[in-house]
């Protein structure tokens, strides 16, 4: 049984999650441990009836799903009433889902957002497309948005294994709260209030990932990976600031604890996908090898637009770009990165 | 054939190289390719032949050691009228061999030193005891002294993979004339004036690196690296600051980059040895298996020192030093930080 953490609070919380993959379930369960009354929507009905019989969440090692859980395809079932509200699907289908649970949100209900990613064209964050979907349909009501990021493998939470994540709002109150009903002995909860940041990280963080790949497909070891990881957070970082973020958050969970562990395990999709690049494999057929969606390739080209409109030096996102839609080879993007003017390490413009 | 960076200096340089371990030869390797004249020095004859004989690097896969290298035991050799002096023994034998180097430095001569460490006792970083024994034999000259730190596996270096670099001191211009000399399309060298920093982060992230080995050790994941190398780099940034230390160092290579290769691989000798302390062996045992210095434990008394009487909170170190001195079990370490006060992510202190 997880204890909360001491200095948490006792009270019991109606949480709805919606999303059914393994970060949703993972979280889902930790919850249910913590005695909160949890409430897991799915789309598919074949996805509760399998989870409501196996009641085990489809990951290596089967980590039990506890039987405490509600399980529903019913939207209404797992945001009516609800205290907290969580949004765990794919970043596609948030605006869709947001706009679903919107009806049902109770005025002062906290929602949370656990899918990292920009959206498409608008460039939005994910909490900023929870809240524009809020806002159309309840312009009455305007509940505090909350965005839950870090290094969190759902295989590991899902064993009780340590993690630490950030929750950022600009409500200092809603992300205290996260902070307090799901910090426990497994997950210990850090707050913000720069949440711009804290998302754009979870964005940028995937396309430094596929630098890091593509160095491991050419051949390179741990300091070429390290090297990247730290000029890739220093770009990182220049253009959050730029964005008007705080340049703190780059030093966080969300920025370098989120990136250690992308771009250090080959259980991350942009670092295999950026690996499959580095040994010449184009890039429409390394997706499909991937056999899923790489984050860091959709991310990429606001990056870039966002990097050129702003003035912006991203040189690591810029060599990842002109490999990715093949103009040069990734041998030549390294020699132009080792080749690039010298400098001082914390040029003054960072700061 | 290694080619100068474009930007860099074209000139040939007289280079003495301290030492002949493997990072040594691997950079007298980069310069001698670059076209400096490089003489290595060895306090062994059996060495020196060794090397002349086999010209290889003694390194899995045998790199090659240019035959233009000169080898030597006499410390004259290596050490007059050289343009720069590299010093990359074991850490212990930085002070007896910079007063032995001391009585043939030409008094423009650059020393750079590539070895990583805090001495014990004094607690002075290398470039410390290296200015130290030569105002002490020399009082008549300064010659300046650069710290040179990173992400850089030797074995990787003298296979020619990418590898990014810092070369610190307080004098701008010896920084730059290392940084021009040594830029290469293998080894990228940023500057920095921040010595101090960067010499206190090689000695600092070989405690995190422990820390990450207990995790490790307990059976815990890549969640539980990320989030002990994200607070450990915010508690090494918080001493380093209380030190009169640039905050943005612990941001770069020799900070967060060392740090993700140290505790990324499980060649690293702290790593290791925190793996055991993490499955129950006693600190001596594991010390032992590991069969070589484990700097991290070196470290930690100093570090100790140094947090409390700055009255820097450092948890993690904090815990490392209960779990090495077996006051505490590592399960328990794990319960006490995941149980601490819960806080925001970015406190004014740290700024």
């Amino acid at each position: 049984m997880i204890n909360s953490c001491s200095n948490g609070a006792d009270r019991r919380a109606e949480v709805g999650v919606f999303g059914s993959g393994a970060w949703g379930l993972a979280l889902a369960r930790l919850f249910s441990l913590q005695g909160h009354h949890v409430t897991v929507w799915s789309e598919s009905a074949q996805t509760v009836e399998r989870l409501s019989s196996t009641r085990t969440i489809p990951l290596p090692g089967d980590p039990d799903l506890p039987t405490e859980i509600a399980l529903t395809t019913e939207v209404k079932d797992a945001a009516a009433e609800k205290d907290v509200i969580v949004f765990v699907t794919s970043s596609r289908f948030v605006r869709p889902m947001a706009a679903q649970v919107a009806p049902y949100v109770r005025p002062d209900a906290v929602l949370v957002c656990a899918t990292k990613g920009l959206e498409e064209n608008s460039m939005d964050t994910m909490t900023e497309v929870i809240a524009d979907e809020l806002a159309k349909a309840r312009p009455d009501v305007r509940p505090a948005v909350v965005a839950l990021s870090g290094p969190s493998h759902a295989e590991e939470v899902a064993f009780d294994m340590p993690t630490a994540i950030v929750a950022a709002s600009e409500n200092e109150e809603a992300a205290l709260l996260v902070q307090r009903l799901f910090s426990n002995e497994v997950l210990r909860v850090y707050t913000s209030s720069d949440v711009r940041g804290v998302e754009l990280c979870g964005a940028l963080k995937n396309v430094i990932a596929l630098a890091c790949g593509i160095a491991r497909g050419l051949g390179f070891g741990d300091n070429s990976s390290a090297a990247l990881v730290t000029r890739g957070l220093a770009e990182m970082r220049r253009l959050g600031t730029a964005l008007g973020c705080d340049p703190e958050t780059f030093f966080g969970l969300a920025c370098t604890g989120d990136l250690v562990v992308t771009a250090g395990s080959l259980h991350s999709r942009n670092l295999r996908c950026g690996k499959m690049l580095g040994e010449g494999v184009p890039v429409d057929e390394a997706v499909a090898r991937v056999g899923a969606v790489v984050e860091g390739l959709n991310a990429l080209p606001a990056v870039l637009e966002l990097s050129e409109k702003l003035g912006v030096e991203m040189p690591i996102c810029e060599m990842v770009g002109l490999v990715v839609s093949g103009k040069i080879k990734p041998q030549d993007a390294t020699a132009l990165l080792m080749g690039r003017e010298l400098k001082t390490e914390t040029p003054d413009a960072y700061l």
